[in-house]
């Protein structure tokens, strides 16, 4: 994947052990326009707290960013490493400081080595190539058993737009379990307060359909970066190319988001849980998160079995207004319950058919009023136990 | 155990596929003053819905209990089975319909063959005798790999009295997990306002610390039940007998509560969680629970990982003021955080020791105001994920 005006690089620098690429840098040609999102976490890491500082300028140039280390919970020394990084590829890039950003994934709570980042960050500079897209990707990854990326090409006022995303995470066993870290760039040229409305719409439907509430790691991330070298005229919120802009960005940040689902650790399915009829929308959410994070509903799901009970018995503590006797539970198409009352033998039968399958939905209508919510899940197998017992994240 | 007043039987009647006994009969020989505290969870099953109605009375003198089927979302039908379950106890006892209770556990949705309850009835009816106390217990039991009961003797007045509990419940990946049911049963004469304080005080140290808020089951059901066979002069709230029959029942009911979480399916540790310095207890609480219940939290629990950066991300996202620089984290006496700072690989081994032992605490220090609370969880292993994905409960 190339973005025009935009640099990549990703090197071994030692902080995994296993050698794999975990030092990424992403380079824009020229200063672009940038928004972001970062955890709601209250425990931030180091580099999420010097992001939000040097983004609110809404430029930026460059993203270095590590695998293998959080550098969450590593204090004043944490800070320093992370404000060192981003001078080195300062000095490197002929750059200011301001203008680059840091982001870490991996253990919380060890200190990052300078000696490996310092040199990661010094051949990552050297590396830098309009190419290595797929190279930084890996360098970002952790966990993550494939890497996620997605691409779109448009036309903006004549002009061709790229729009490309890589992301990495895993470990969805509740939506708050992995660090998520999302970079998109494109070449379009687009107002600040366009952008940052786009990225808004983008995770709606995307990773705040994964992540739900403050439930986030100590590091995740989304930056959207735009560099204008597509030469269009400025896009601004609303006027020309921003819709079909708009659209692109969606359809990207949904694209990885759901790939991080199906990368789920130890995950093999993925379901999609479909709230309606709640009163309103934060009971819908809270309703469908009940039901998305309920271990006894994910083992279910990995055993194929269209388990009514369990997921009624969620909806019922989720502490949303609920009246058993109008609960409809259907699985994709197939009810299995109807007025708070499972629908018998054959239909579970037909929907332990549909939960074969890598993908389903559930859908609960309480019938109450017009909340809507939409989550989306992965089972809980073994292999999320055996992985997770045994590693120290 | 046996506890003067009161009889008991449990049977076998078909409804368990296992041939194993799945009714269970208690009796006291004379009306009992008896209070209760049944499940929050909106969705309830019909024994609940029944139980509560009568328990408002304050006086019971049977309860009739099903294991292997929870009599929950069957609608008309379901609350039907309930009531005639009730009858038929009272017709062969020769007691008021509106002193009988019925309770359930075991898969939801799915209606109660009433022939072989029925069946089961009668014979209960006929074996019930002042030994039948263990019976009874095994007749209440689901996946339970033990029975859990507990007995106090003491003078009260200078007569002795008895309390004496059974429990049955397991699955505790989160509290909100299984059902659990719980009889206590004493022959002290006291009064309806003394005995509701009595179970208050006892529900607030044993099942309202594995069960948090509402996240209960359909079926959960606690009562408590007096005769008043021993003749003690009646014990009043504050009087005469009434701090030393507190504590028993106090005591039986922690006993009790903690073999359930014991008894978590596939749990191989019990693990206290204490959070201190919080700004409140409620804040206090909602840090215990995101980090009670935290599945990578529970993983590193079972790998016997102290892995402090797991833990430190659940109070982080907890939704509570959290200062991370002031954060402190013990297992048991092992600092392996202090002011938000891993304590180093010398503190990680030695408390990568202490969880080894079944039991241990966490203790998270926020300092940042008065706020405590205490919740008892288990590790999440891969017997749980085998369990409840071949399981239909």
């Amino acid at each position: 994947m190339v973005v025009p005006g935009f640099q990549f690089a990703g090197v071994s620098c030692g902080i995994k052990e296993s050698g794999k690429r975990d030092l990424a840098l992403i380079y824009s040609e020229a200063p672009a326009v940038a928004v972001g999102a970062f955890t709601t976490n209250r425990v931030k890491a180091a580099p999420v707290l010097i992001g939000e500082e040097r983004l609110r300028a809404g430029q930026l140039q460059a993203i270095v960013v590590n695998s293998g280390n959080a550098n969450a919970s590593t204090g004043q020394a944490g800070l320093k490493v992370a404000r060192d990084s981003c001078h080195l590829v300062a000095q490197a890039l002929k750059i200011p400081d301001r203008l680059v950003i840091p982001s870490s994934t991996g253990k919380i709570g060890v200190l990052l080595p300078w000696d490996k980042v310092r040199r990661g960050i010094e051949d990552a500079c050297r590396l830098l190539s309009l190419e290595g897209f797929w190279d930084a990707l890996e360098g970002i990854m952790t966990t993550d058993a494939f890497p996620k990326a997605s691409q779109r090409k448009l036309a903006i006022d004549g002009k061709e737009v790229v729009v490309a995303a890589m992301a990495k995470g895993a470990g969805m066993i509740a939506p708050n379990m992995a660090t998520m870290l999302c970079y998109v760039m494109t070449d379009a040229y687009i107002s600040r307060a366009a952008l940052e409305q786009i990225l808004r719409n983008g995770l709606a439907d995307s990773f705040n359909v994964i992540t739900v509430d403050g439930d986030t790691s100590t590091n995740d991330t989304v930056m959207l970066m735009a560099n204008g070298r597509a030469g269009n005229r400025e896009v601004r919120a609303g006027g020309l190319g921003f819709t079909p802009l708009n659209n692109a960005v969606v359809e990207v940040l949904k694209e990885v988001a759901r790939l991080v689902v199906k990368d789920g650790e130890g995950a093999t399915k993925i379901v999609d849980i479909f709230v309606r009829g709640a009163k309103d929308d934060m009971e819908a959410q809270q309703v469908a998160r009940a039901v998305a994070y309920s271990p006894l509903v994910k083992t279910a799901f990995f055993g194929g079995d269209p388990n009514w009970g369990r997921i009624v018995c969620a909806v019922g503590y989720a502490g949303a207004e609920v009246k058993p006797e109008k609960v409809d539970i259907l699985i994709d198409d197939v009810p299995i319950g109807k007025n708070g009352i499972s629908t018998g033998a054959q239909s579970e039968a037909q929907a332990a058919q549909v939960m074969r399958q890598p993908e389903f939905s559930v859908t609960i209508d309480l019938h109450l009023g017009r909340g809507r919510a939409h989550v989306i899940t992965s089972d809980l197998s073994l292999a999320y136990v055996r992985f997770n017992s045994a590693y120290s994240t």
